[in-house]
């Protein structure tokens, strides 16, 4: 049975997934042997058989082994909870994994010492916790027992779930009785209970309930709880594990929070499912709702640049990457229960730890036999959005591979519940392995003391989730849906459509009518190559259409240092004042301004060329004389800086209906340490709209070395065999499909 | 002799020079066999003989072929010069480089095809330059022909010598004599006769300008060239190489413009000083003032960072480092010439390049043999400056290993010539690999065409070269001799006492008298390891005695993010305006301003905590209610936006006499990545200075863990038997030698 289960692991099998390795009979939930969580005891067997076999496991077991044995001897620190970042919330976050590692290891090297170790936590635990009343750090509304937030009492409990599952087996029933009445069994009513509200809805936070609740439930063997864990409250599948796998996911993946939030919540998805899948596994955990975890999983990844940093969409920190503890588990639990894909092993070798559980050793021990795997294929793709796959999504182009890897990002999801942003059709870009047209992210220092106790910043409020903090229009000054949650809350962007089969032309098209209130919004996004250009270029086609005039603003947050415009600016010199009172605009200070005048409108379209990085980027716009143009830094209104202070450049019109049209072309090199540099100039000189109508927008885009395209996209039906017909002056233009770009 | 030659460059003898490689009879100067100047007939028998042997030579040479290949038989390509930094002004220096390779390769290889490439370049110069006037873009006073400025002519004779030495022995007597008729004795002439003045002058242009006339001599068989070269042009040794070597240096081997423009002249100081041995050993240059090139290599290896960046003193580029290509040559060189250092080939394996000549064949072979050799020797090390050493220094203080380095620099050299800036006792310090309080270095984007051509733009006079640009004192918000170079140019600073023997209390200290009539300064900064930090901390003690009543201020340029003050703020949230009108305040927006107030005062000091990589930082200042403090940021009246906009804090007091003191403390760590972090709040809670008078300092620092320091400082003799004794209040301080440190 071991030497089979072993052959699995390595991947020679052709199942798809990977066999149950529970034991008992776990529909009846009957007293069953433990280990019974994420581990088992065929599991721990191979664990033991393969020590020394797996190096990337053997290093992280050995350090979380000399990292316990220094705190083996110490009594157990249970203080009473006081603080909510301070040192009793620290010491019970560190109780909690030193407990569930310390089951590990009395399993894997069967040393009594480390079970004790749990025992005696436990034993203090089920002292305090029978005490405790409100937290006294809880916000009202929410409050914890042994945290200040329920949250975290999740986070705890099934971590230490496990623990005690580890040592189950070498406990008397009298000191099961105690720890299950005086811990487990009134944190799990905590939870799903006085939490119950919580427990049911659909969101992050209620995974990790239903996980904590579930796991406790298995491990005491209760099916009453796993089932609430698994189908909610009313035991109705209204709610639970199962719908949340339905709920919070698009069938093709994609985790309506964004990436940021999805890392938090695959970690619980991927834990609870394992443990379902050794208990029940009749219940086909690992190939619900088509093997939604999987697609999930994938999904996180490819919303990943170059370096492993999360797009960062929404409310989201831009140090958050693939290496994060939280990514770590899923991408070893899916490698081992989804079939071996090995493109997978290339991210645990840039992680740099496995798991410590069987599904780590597992994919040490397949890196162990493939040393170099395939590179991740990070691809152009597109993910819908919302259950159904109905509330609009996002789009990935990419050209190129690793540093050289451009990424154009498009967001046209729903908001994405309390963490979303104002950002409807908003832009990213990559390239060098860097961020070069940004999103805030979201103004936190996670867990800085200093900084309002590690928690979101007033300024995440006021500028990150407004509008004008991302590179999409904002019209009126005013940020998408007025900056109502509860407006935004329901309503989404639209796909138009996406087109990828020519490398040289790939294209995406999003639209809005949601988010302003009588203007549609149509964006349009080509990532071009040609063989007069060293790199992809970005075309980039914003059209705005309305009854009524408005104020339409178009921002590039850029970084790196402004080299060269052909506008006539107006510097703010000695007195700098912010660009507006408010949107987030109260936090722009404008330090230029820049008016079309006759030398850009000779040179036929709006240049500005900067350096960043080991490369020079130029963004070529269609203007005329009434474009208004705003450079402006963030750090207005700003107290307490709380802001990082980075530039941008505002292209502002005042216009019924309107349409931005834009090539932002990478160009040659900078290397100060050779003091070299080349092609510091574009070779893109111009782009104008020819046309833009219902049918379709006509944008001609000329260059150096003989570059003049055109670039036709339908408006109305994204119909591949559709025809498309615009006049533009004395010229005609007629294209078959949705998009299409003419090398002349 | 080439077995024993080749033992030799094996490092297998123990001379401390490399012995000659010349021939023929080169005192007399009469007709001698070619090459002889890089290379000698037996140094290329040498090469021969080792090629395949010492991997990086052979990359460096596959590549070098590989890339001269392509263009083998292209036509010469020798255009009548137009441009500054254009296509004619990069052609002339593409075929430099390419002219003096295929020489090379013409040698190594014996193909003649490459002898036929230069010799066509030869005939085309030759036709080209008898016609030249002065060249359409020279600045007036400094009028080049070939290229804009003489120095280009002096870089393009160097590499062209060479080519032409290289084929020599392919030439005939006519086809010699028209290419020095047309082209190397107008050459020489224009460097040495029209540009007489700047020829003689003790500047790294100079150092070209002889390194070339003296090459060309040499190639030519003339030896009146060549004693202009080494002597002057009244070859009387009052000018010329000889000269140049020790008037440039301090004794130790202190480049006097610092290291970036070190790394600039090193490259002729090794080519010429190479070329002098090989012809005229018995004149032993490498022996010469003590070994200088030896001494002036290490002084460059010793003023960089962990990452081999120079620190950015004076006007310099921050991104240039060691692995820049003309300081490969003067390491390759040193190593080859100077009895084999096996810690310089640390320096060649992170440079990852050598230099394509016999002494890059050295340590290539060496490195071959030494795969992971012994790390350059990081020290704590002082060095004077002036010819003989009596103009002051630079102070660096070093504590541990890798990315944990820590640097403290201060600088007290004299001006610098042309290039230097008003920064007397400016500090700077380095952590985690990186510059944490900085200097901007110059403002200029070299190379850049949109950039006024890669010049030095405006704001490098305005601001990178005033004393608000550095962390020093600047009275009376003007910069340091009033920012007036004919001042500035014959006065320095001076040396006041650098002790090191301790490693948990290094400490130098030095004074300026100079900078501001009136006003004295002592600074003095110790790096302080102790069991209570986690890591060393500086402490800073500035001290400032006048008569009469200034304003002091005392910035902090920091790099990174703001956590936290003990001062109380006002922002400045909706109106900026810079600190001040001219001497680089102007440049200076005032973000917010703090006061102590009586908070601040019950802390006991004034405290700013920022976050910059993975570490905190915190300044704990004594301070008083007079004291006013300023977070300013670069970026006012930089109407082109040439300026980084980074943030500073400034200490401001009013006073006759005052003194600034400070601990600089790393602390506690921060990963985005894994959302931990600790030690956000610092150990030292408060400096206070006791008591300052003509005899000493006493400055008292407290903090958690038990810190209770105080550190004493001689202001009189820094005799290190020297009995110091201060009262402070009602306690009477006393001790022995120029500092000392006492923890309670």
């Amino acid at each position: 049975m071991i030497k089979n289960l072993f052959a699995l692991a390595l991947g020679l099998a052709s199942l798809a997934t990977f066999p149950p390795l529970a034991m008992g009979d776990p529909t009846s939930l009957a007293p069953a042997q433990h280990p019974r969580l994420m581990l088992t005891p065929d599991g721990v067997a191979l664990i033991r058989a393969n020590l020394g076999k797996a190096p990337l496991f053997d290093a992280s077991l050995a350090e979380t082994k000399a990292s316990l044995d220094k705190i083996l001897n110490d009594s157990p620190d249970v203080p009473v909870p006081k603080d909510a970042s301070g040192p009793t919330q620290q010491r019970h976050a560190r109780n909690e994994s030193e407990m569930r590692n310390a089951g590990f290891l009395y399993q894997v090297t069967g040393d009594t010492r480390y079970a004790a170790f749990v025992k005696a936590r436990l034993e203090s635990y089920a002292k305090l916790y029978p005490t405790l009343g409100v937290h006294p750090a809880s916000k009202e509304n929410n409050p914890g027992r042994l945290f200040w937030q329920p949250l975290n009492e999740a986070n705890w409990l099934v971590d230490v779930s496990q623990a005690y599952d580890c040592i189950y087996e070498t406990l008397s029933p009298e000191e099961r009785t105690r720890f299950e009445t005086n811990i487990f069994r009134p944190m799990v009513q905590f939870i799903s209970e006085i939490h119950g509200k919580e427990f049911n809805i659909m969101h992050n936070h209620a995974t990790w309930f239903v996980s904590a609740v579930g796991m406790a439930g298995y491990v005491m063997g209760d099916q009453s709880i796993v089932k609430k864990a698994l189908y909610g409250t009313k035991m109705d599948g209204s709610a639970g594990f199962f719908r949340q796998m339905e709920e919070l996911f698009s069938p093709d993946g994609y985790y309506c929070e964004g990436p940021y939030y999805a890392r938090y919540a695959l970690m619980p998805f991927f834990i609870f499912a394992e443990v379902i899948q050794n208990n029940q596994p009749e219940l086909k955990v690992f190939e619900r709702h088509g093997e939604i975890l999987r697609k999930s999983l994938f999904a996180l990844l490819q919303q990943t640049d170059s370096e492993g940093n999360f797009f960062p969409l929404n409310d989201s920190m831009k140090e958050m990457n693939y290496r994060s503890g939280s990514v770590i588990l899923p991408v070893n639990e899916a490698y081992t229960r989804y079939g071996h894909d090995p493109s997978l092993l290339s991210i645990v070798l840039a992680e740099g730890r496995v798991s410590l559980d069987l599904a780590g050793q597992v994919v040490a021990l397949a890196l162990a036999a493939t040393p170099n795997p395939p590179p991740f294929p990070y691809a152009s793709v597109e993910y819908s959005d919302g259950p159904e796959g109905s509330g609009g999504g996002i789009g990935i182009l990419r050209s190129g591979l690793g540093k050289d890897l451009s990424v154009a990002v498009m967001k046209y999801t729903s908001l994405g519940m309390g963490h979303g942003h104002y950002d409807k059709l908003a832009l990213e870009y990559y390239d060098q392995g860097r961020e070069i047209l940004t999103d805030y992210g979201s103004v936190r220092f996670v867990n800085v003391e200093q900084k309002f106790g590690g928690r979101y910043l007033p300024e995440n409020e006021t500028y990150a989730k407004q509008t004008i903090a991302h590179n999409t229009v904002v019209v009126d000054e005013s940020s998408h849906y007025s900056g109502n949650y509860n407006t935004a809350k329901s309503l989404h962007s639209a796909k138009g459509f996406f087109q990828t089969p020519d490398p040289d032309f790939q294209v995406m098209s999003a639209t809005d009518t949601t988010a302003v209130p009588g203007v549609a919004m149509r964006r349009t996004v080509a990532m071009v190559r040609d063989k007069a250009l060293d790199h992809p270029v970005i075309l980039d086609v914003f059209r705005l259409s309305s009854e009524k005039e408005h104020l339409y603003d178009y921002p590039f947050h850029f970084m790196g240092q402004f080299m060269e415009s052909n506008l006539t600016r107006t510097p703010h010199l000695t007195e700098q004042h912010p660009l507006g009172e408010g949107n987030g605009y109260q936090h722009l200070w404008v330090e230029s301004e820049g008016a079309i005048t006759e030398s850009t409108e000779k040179a036929g379209s709006l240049s500005f060329t900067w350096l960043d990085g080991n490369r020079y980027y130029t963004i070529t716009s269609a203007a005329d004389p009434s474009t208004q143009v705003f450079f402006t830094r963030i750090g207005a209104n700003d107290p307490n800086f709380n802001l990082r202070h980075e530039p941008a450049i505002i292209l502002r019109q005042k216009a019924t209906n309107h349409v931005f049209a834009s090539a932002i072309e990478p160009h040659g090199s900078f290397d100060g340490a050779k003091e070299s540099t080349s092609g510091s100039f574009p070779v893109i000189r111009s782009v104008m709209v020819l046309a833009s109508t219902g049918e379709g927008t006509v944008v001609r885009i000329t260059g150096e070395r003989g570059i003049r395209w055109t670039l036709l996209i339908a408006n109305d039906s994204p119909d591949p065999s559709a025809k498309h017909l615009v006049k533009a002056d004395e010229k005609t233009f007629s294209w078959v499909g949705p998009a299409k770009i003419v090398k002349e």
